[in-house]
């Protein structure tokens, strides 16, 4: 029997994926990325710097940093902005997720000393706004580091492959890929996964605060979430080869 | 003898203008302007409150406040994002202006016990950001107002009229309408104005930096400015009969 | 027939202006200005050097600034002091305004590399602190700058010219010069203009949160704003040569 | 071959595990943790309140929160106190992280309208705060419980189970378990791996910055943390029959 | 032979010292207190409410609190207004003593549920700033208190005296009265009394930071204390009986 | 009659005085003090450089400051942390008071241009906490330089001699020596003193919030903070020696 979703989904099918080249025009690169209704700005600057705690301590080349908050409208209920000090915990958690999953792939030495900012900024939230931002900025990333090579900025790439960010969790037992909003709040187990192309782990984030989950749960979700990332992987190359 | 100007605009020529509904689905209304280059999101929420001061005072009715932002990604050079405190006096300054110009047109007390945000984010820069923030809320406004009207949460649209701002100015001793950046840099005098569709002023704000203005160069500007509003007005009102 | 206000005063006329140098005697120069009951403590101190972001633009020459503030007691309710970041958005509004009037009259570049901070704190707040304050700075930066040309610090004056800076309203429909509290909180058309010694435009900002204004009503209230600013003028140029 | 690590241990040994409890008398209840020469002081408080979004939403029952901090001289190079609004990102994520863990075992209606206050403070840094943290904590929260139970003011424990945390990383290639300092800062892989008794997982955290990992040394490392939570439980077991 | 102190006086003299009423008259009272050059403004405002921990442990009657700040031009080089949650420490150590000193002699319960604030100001900063701001602020109190009863707020006066508040110092191995800022900086030894008109102790605060002091140069101190205070209260009854 | 405390002690005697070495091991030097129930944790860090102000000013040697907090277990209700700029008025005084009282025995110029970093944070509060910190932090201190002494960083030990501090008070009209938290909370005066090995002063801070006193008391309270400083400095020198 078929799993049933709200959205006439199957249980392994991701939501549609678009990538939109080009948004943020002032952006060394940008791109809009939807997973379904969920869409991030996803834009690369760059600055000929690098932070101060790599001067201290003489490490060579340069950094990869990443900024994530949701646009007040982005919600259903309006989202205030974050100001005064006052923390969001979640934001600062996965703006520092982004950031590694990009860094794990990217030669910071090759970069000179440089720091590559990744904004990502949510326009619209539907569940999965990590994993959109993720596979969005690996493809801005991507364009951003091809421009700078065409203009004589770097000499190689020093991007070392694609990245790619996919959900994946137990909804009344059952395993999901790409889960959207209704389904994420129903979630017992919540995991995001960030794949290479290569098919090998960056990151791996699985949560059970309502429940737990065992190790065949756990091999159940992995396969999801590697057949999730091959769907989001098409979809990058062939925004990167328009 | 005709000015000419770097994009080929006489004089008193508004850049294209276009507003695009619908831009972030969450809101209650929401559109992105373009004056020329210059691009900004804007979105109308609504709260079901109202500020602790209206409350103390017993002030009947509601409330309308705007927020300003520029997106890190909207000028050449990445824009840190405001936070920790560290006010952005500009930023400030043009959100208290954009809150002013659209209370003038808005029967608050009609509003009944709410609160409407007016969420303006740059997301392109290129001169006139607060005027376009003003023209695409007021248009953004008149969405919502129309949608709660049509939902049956008001029996009445609160919004008298429209309102459209023009920015004019004194380039190299020549009044020019709707200053694009390298213009606005260069300029002597700088003006805001905030019109009705009557053709009233609800705001007027000019600005020497480097230089002052005659009485004669003031009406000059004011003309100007008239204008500028009628060309945006035009676009307003289609942009509302789609 | 003749306008008869609160305080008998016609609707073309200042309240008694008041400019007592030397309220701050380790400031540079300082003055205790004035209008009415407005009272506000105007003092100008000099560092030897510039804002970080004059060094790495590499602007030459100096820097003005200014800080408004309203003592606690200033007002009959007794007013918080802003701290923890909390932004005082009308306060950050009225010192930028400041610093660029004051700005508009200074040859930046002939004051060397140096920052001249200017003080403006409410000891008694009646309407009109914005335009007192502008009023008193320019008087105390005129001796400020005097002092440091008769000290040898300074070669030349770098004040091209006074500026003053007077409020104008439209209460029940009436224009009327230097609004006191309570014409100010049952205005419909507020505006401040700041004028230089020749009567040109520094600044100019009219806005009407619950109404809108004519161009005849502008014209009206520019030409007091003329009137005003003269007798600010003649108060400020005997205080000088005292 | 064995592997040798500096401390002498295998590849799948603990450092000594030490419960050391009641260190803070004026907690509800509290252990000193020592994972090797990592010390974290866990304590926990209770307030017989709850946060203000579940009375906004009108949840039942009551929450459990934790604050990770390492105290400034817990590291060889002194780490200045957060304050001032500046966010410490890597205590943000800790800190919700053992929060989840807790929650995942605990029945939150169960605790009645209460805020469970978990705080972790690092005596000594060594490699593995967090799971030292989430270890230490599961047992003074257990302490704590049983404290309520029978002071009467709860009267059922409602912490399910234990839990227990560990990391495993792979060092030069090898999966190693339970890393210190110097072997974390060299691991090329670093998973912290949260377990209930049953061997159940509550939170998986992977993250390989300088390079990924494929699904072997996922299987590897994920059983390197089985045999450790193993290890943990049976010290937590023994310090709670104490 | 007698002690040389540079502005001629004796060992044991105080500054020449003013009350001057009125300074800031939207405060309930106020009192502009000169001690020689050093200048303070004293306000007195109240509110009617108290703070929140005296609602939550319901402590019967109101409350007094001071606020202390140094006005930026008060000093030779300007001082930089505090804000951004940068705390400073010497303020903050400053205004709680103000507040100590002056709840000692006020009968807080039969102050009502009301907050009373006492803002002390430095106009001009030479040496004895937190004894001129107790020494005036109690002459404001007392006006302030009087008024009340007056307007028949208050049934009687809850102000049971004066206090008055002085500082002593070993200067070069000498024992002197009330130091200016030259000498308060030569000082090995800085001391500020607190005394009621009875003579008897509020505060003492006595701190050697470069060199300690024997119980004899203590004995000493005291009696000058003792015998300034006398000098201040006088003027601080001539103040009120005018 | 003797007095008798809810302790047991007599008026003029300290409650069991312990110093614990070695708390923190990644410290330069760490003590454990215990005043009775009161414990702080009190360590010693060293940085090779010095503030902003003494570079400005070209002070030569090295500074001395402190930090003093109180861990949120440390109270019987939890204690929120700091954080947010929200100032916690009573700890910036109290680490100030430890600041200055550990500088006026060390020689700053013998450090060299370092920065010497002395954190007290309590473990369980019973009163006394400032007075334990103090004599704590003293022996952290001494063995700190002599440890930079042993390892050949300082040629000499800059400390000059130890610093003890007491709490002496007047509780229902008797002086009593080291208030624990209920004799503190129903004390009519409060008094800290730092005194020297030699019997000097360092720091004297009595404050009577509800009640004043008089020569004769404080000449009673000094005698018995004498007597208290004996037996702190005996257990000082136990520690030390051992």
């Amino acid at each position: 029997m078929e799993t049933v979703r709200n959205d006439g989904r199957s249980a392994e099918e991701m939501r549609p994926l678009v990538f939109h080249p080009g948004v943020a025009p002032q952006a060394l690169a940008s791109v809009l990325v939807s997973f379904g209704n969920t869409q991030v700005i996803c834009a690369v600057s760059v600055e000929d710097n690098v932070p101060g705690w790599m001067k201290a301590q003489e490490v060579k080349g340069g950094w990869l940093t990443a900024e994530y908050s949701m646009l007040p409208y982005s919600t259903a209920t309006r989202k205030k902005r974050s100001s005064n000090g006052k923390v969001d915990g979640r934001a600062v958690e996965i703006q520092r997720l982004i950031g590694r999953a990009l860094r794990a792939v990217v030669d910071l030495e090759a970069l000179g000393e440089r720091t590559v900012w990744v904004d990502c900024d949510v326009l619209q939230a539907d569940g999965g706004t990590r994993t959109a931002s993720i596979s969005g900025a690996a493809v801005a990333l991507q364009m951003a580091f091809r421009r700078m090579v065409r203009e004589g900025v770097l000499r190689s790439n020093p991007m070392r492959q694609l990245v790619s960010a996919v959900s994946v969790g137990k909804v009344g037992g059952m395993a999901l890929l790409d889960l959207c909003y209704t389904e994420d709040s129903a979630a017992e187990v919540d995991m995001n996964v960030v794949l290479t192309e290569r098919g090998e782990y960056v990151e791996l984030q699985g949560s059970g605060e309502e429940a737990t989950f065992t190790p065949e749960q756990l091999a159940q979700m992995l396969e999801l979430a590697h057949s999730g990332a091959l769907q989001i992987l098409a979809a990058q190359r062939a925004a990167l080869s328009e």
